[in-house]
């Protein structure tokens, strides 16, 4: 069959082991924290439906639009992102979610062979996103800090280096925030050796605890940044976006005219009407972090009372996810099934693995499940682990 | 800078030169028969206001969705594709338009260097996907029966062809439809030496004279078939979709997940209703047709009495475009620029040409002007050419 239909089922693409998961867990009686979805009950229906009405005044919103974007969608956004940066954000193209950013930067950015590195455990929309372009992904362990940027320079004078992939704030799978000294580390190194950071950063806008951070692209130039409406306003909008350096954006844009030509204008249009209404927008996101916090908290709570020190967990301090590593070697692929049978689903750490041992990790997602759920959980987590 | 930035530079990724010219033309006092647009006053907005409000009933319509797409927009699109045919469908993915299946079909089944043949002249979005993959593309020219299938044969002994790509019905540049029998033969060809043909229809719906021809795809199991709503509905809902072999649809899905992980809940909502609405749908479409046939006529009308026998055209019977040829050798690419000042825009044959000199040839879109304006716009050319 695989030399029926092509090349490309004897190449290395990875299937998204959350997605196989999901199709498994979605059953009554489980409660899932596998997922890695927004709350549905904060999606705001009733102000995307007023932006619709507003939009379909014009006929404009179903038409065909510019491949990079619908200006005032823009224009909000380079606002929003300069205002981040503390300068100038560059150019903005406007993405298919920013999972399209990342396709089309891997394919602008990589030839077949080109090394990236990224964080381990690793995004798995980047990975399959750089396994496409069959380049060569090293990954690079993390800690409470992020990134372990200081084990970054031996690999860098070893070899050349196009791009490293950060996801700066409140990682996915990894839960843990890049630190501000390793972001201007980091962003040295990319003006010393010549290599483009990717800053994926949908969950920034969630921080519920700790302090701000700068993002990484306020301290090079050689930074391209993503983020998306996803997580704070619909993911169901597809709409996402990245900004920096102009020539790099240019090549993006000839690249998205083959990959789908334009996005969608009404989806745009609803976007830039949330993204520039900030009253409401500022209120429904504090919204979001409040509900996330304390889902959040009740579950680390609850890992802590029933793992104790057998668990090492990140802190929450924003975005979706907690990680969790067992310090008594307690294996986690393994026991899944008969958690599911618990009534239980969490994502075995192996499924972000680049190079590391993750065998004795999970991550769990505390958007979708109430605080008694959580609790709840837990006790069949800890019945099944 | 192309070293700063990456291989890309140097690879031969083909500019829109249609996309160059609309920036040019799009200013006031000229009649522009250069774009490809809907007619924007026949989008239906205030049918999608109606299905907008019943989406937003359920926070699905703005949450994350499957990979290949809402189920009910994938049922009414295999129970509309299944009737064109005659028989089953196959599998169904949604696609973000219909140039997100030309790219994901060329990722999945092309290598660099790899065979594709395409109409000579054209289809720009598909140029463009074969080219980001590195494909050499042959193309095959085409008369008022389409593409040349006898001119095949010749080159399916000489070399290994993975792909043939067609815009089966009123092909954009070239006006024309594939003749019966040429489809038969071209898939018998595809049994006969093992590649996949993309039947690429967009505007088969869009039929005002003559009689339907059946799909490409009703006579072999190696046809990828393509089309969209943006066409019968809306572009700006960036709905399209192919259907076909299970296998092949599968490494797509894959792929779709590196590229954009899914589509947007919202919109593929909207045209599940629209396209099961099938009373209100057959009208509407109706209704087009009947404004294009109009236009397509009175063009038609203005380009023989303003040319006579000097301009070769395509009988228009359906789609969005009437391609002419000058038979005396007029050149059309070098007074283009005179044309605009006159008042009036087209594109030049050259920027559909694959590998025929087209430098006498034109193509005209009718679909966005009214008669009156048709008329004017064939005067100014008169003068221009």
């Amino acid at each position: 069959m695989s030399q029926e239909i092509g090349s490309l089922s004897v190449r290395a693409v990875r299937g998204s082991a959350i997605r196989d998961l999901l199709s498994v867990v979605d059953r009554p009686g489980v409660l899932s924290l596998a997922g890695g979805l927004p709350a549905p009950e904060l999606l705001p229906t009733d102000r995307v439906a007023r932006a619709v009405q507003a939009a379909l005044t014009s006929p404009a919103a179903l038409q065909y639009g510019v491949t990079t974007g619908a200006l005032p969608l823009r224009e909000v956004v380079h606002a929003r992102e300069s205002a981040k940066l503390g300068r100038d954000a560059g150019a903005v193209v406007i993405t298919h979610g920013s999972q399209q950013a990342l396709s089309l930067l891997a394919q602008a950015l990589l030839d077949p062979g080109d090394v990236v590195i990224v964080e381990d455990p690793g995004y798995i929309g980047a990975l399959q996103a750089f396994d496409t372009t069959r380049a060569r992904v090293i990954g690079v362990p993390m800690d409470a800090g992020g990134m372990r940027v200081d084990e970054l320079r031996p690999i860098l004078e070893r070899e050349r280096i196009r791009i490293v992939h950060t996801v700066s704030n409140f990682h996915n799978p990894g839960g843990a925030t890049l630190a501000e000294e390793r972001r201007r580390e980091l962003a040295r190194l990319a003006d010393e050796f010549g290599f483009w950071i990717i800053e994926d950063d949908p969950y920034g806008d969630l921080r519920f605890a700790g302090s701000t951070v700068p993002p990484v692209a306020a301290y090079s130039d050689r930074v391209l940044r993503l983020s998306s409406a996803s997580k704070i306003v619909a993911p169901g909008l597809r709409v996402g976006w990245m900004h920096g350096d102009p020539a790099v954006l240019a090549l993006v844009e000839r690249l998205k005219q083959g990959a789908d030509l334009c996005g969608s204008s009404l989806t745009q249009a609803i976007a830039a009407e949330l993204l520039a209404d900030s009253v409401w927008l500022d209120g429904h996101v504090a919204g979001i972090r409040s509900v996330y916090a304390e889902r959040a908290l009740a579950l680390h709570a609850a890992l802590i009372d029933a793992f104790g020190d057998r668990l090492r967990l990140t802190t929450p301090e924003g975005g979706m996810f907690v990680w969790g590593e067992f310090a008594d070697g307690t294996r986690t692929s393994a026991p899944l099934a008969g958690a599911v049978d618990a009534g239980v689903a969490y994502v075995p750490g192996s499924a972000f693995a680049v190079q590391r041992d993750l065998g004795t990790a999970l991550r769990l997602c505390f958007t979708t499940s109430s605080p008694d759920d959580l609790r709840e959980a837990v006790r069949r987590l800890s019945t099944a682990l």
